[in-house]
């Protein structure tokens, strides 16, 4: 009896949501994947399964892992953790029989898998186990800042990005003390996140991006953006290049 | 006699080096325009170039920019500024010259258009006049941190993208400030840079990454590096996730 050669974990970045802006390398990949696995909410669709939908092979099996919680839960809240603990765990699991069986897996990620997001919590529980291989993509944010037609950085401008969920005073002290920045997870923290733009002086600057290059895609003026609620994966801008451009 | 319809400028997005990096739409609009143009040091082959050789059409215009001074020299030098000013000026000519004659003008931008680099010259010197569609790439960084194997942010960490050339005092404050942090523009910058990390207390966790994804890709601990000059374009990473993983 031979041992079976364990498959690879290929952690696929897709991009900012455009499927014309998935890599080639990305697209070669999902073509020949066994097993196609992705993290979504419960009950949705997933932007990731239908950013990779036309790569992904008629007779892949397929894996959805969804979430017992909403991201909008702080970190450390302890009943949070320890679901999204469980919840990982066996993901992570679930991942490596497919492994163990052989098969290769293409784990699908939104932008890129290295910067944030829930494949690392994968990624830091099979490395040292199994072949993995990370393809990196488009982070949200360059998406967002290219569908805004806003350059975000020139010269030597230093770039900050913040998640928002930080406190009121951090944000604003890191605003005024930054060229560029971005803001990420905006959702139920645009109040505080405008609050601070108006202490650092910076509010009439920002930029409010929602569903960056994908259907639905909406830009505007923080401050013409008024009161609704927004989603939590949408993003604030503040574009750099002042006083740096070479006219 | 009908006015000529102006061409369209495209910002390309090549990625961080390996061709395969390179996203689907880029690899299609390139493979249709008429006119392909590039920055480069005098005398090389350029970087953007080798990059997109597979998808540039055999009977396409070429146009290659020579910068007429190293990209070391500081931005506040008067000489450096006169003449960068006049090849910008020159170079956007150029290009609007094509345009005006109806041809489509493909500028290749390694990593992302919008995130540093020369393409924002010609950006705000031609979208006024002449239609400018930009394609995001993914970002010289972005390709480090996958080659390094070094996730950069975590949960709600912030990142800090700072020029090397900021003074050593300011590196340092900003590197204690950050979770995780990327430094560009390396070069002749490297004593000073490594002098802000240990100030910061930083030094032992920062990855030096030359040529990323590229053919010649070196990646070391920066502590292992020696003392040999570097590259320019290299870059210092400095992972974030210290103490935010939910393990």
């Amino acid at each position: 009896m031979t041992a079976i050669k364990s498959g690879t974990l290929f952690g696929v970045g897709l991009g900012p949501g455009d499927p014309e802006l998935m890599t080639l390398k990305a697209a070669r990949v999902l073509s020949s994947a066994h097993v196609v696995a992705h993290f979504r909410k419960c009950g949705r669709a997933g932007h990731a399964r239908t950013i990779a939908n036309a790569h992904i092979r008629g007779d892949a099996i397929e894996a959805a892992f969804e979430y017992p919680v909403t991201t909008e839960i702080d970190f450390r809240d302890e009943g949070y953790v320890s679901a999204i603990r469980d919840f990982y765990a066996a993901s992570a699991a679930s991942i490596i029989s497919h492994l163990q069986d052989g098969r290769d897996v293409a784990l699908l990620c939104e932008g890129d898998p290295f910067f944030y997001g829930s494949f690392l919590h994968m990624y830091d529980r099979i490395k040292a186990t199994h072949p993995v291989m990370v393809i990196p993509g488009i982070t949200g944010m360059s998406g967002c800042w290219t569908a805004a037609q806003a350059p975000i950085t020139y010269g030597d401008d230093v770039l900050t990005v913040l998640p928002g969920t930080l406190g009121q005073d951090a944000l604003a002290r890191r605003l005024r003390d930054a060229d560029a920045a971005v803001i990420m997870k905006v959702g139920h923290n645009l109040d505080k996140i405008k609050a601070a733009l108006r202490d650092a002086e910076r509010y009439d600057d920002a930029i409010y991006v929602e569903r960056g290059t994908m259907p639905g895609e909406r830009i505007s003026r923080l401050s013409d953006l008024g009161d609704c609620a927004v989603p939590y994966f949408s993003i604030i801008l503040l574009p750099g290049g002042r006083g740096r451009r070479i006219a």
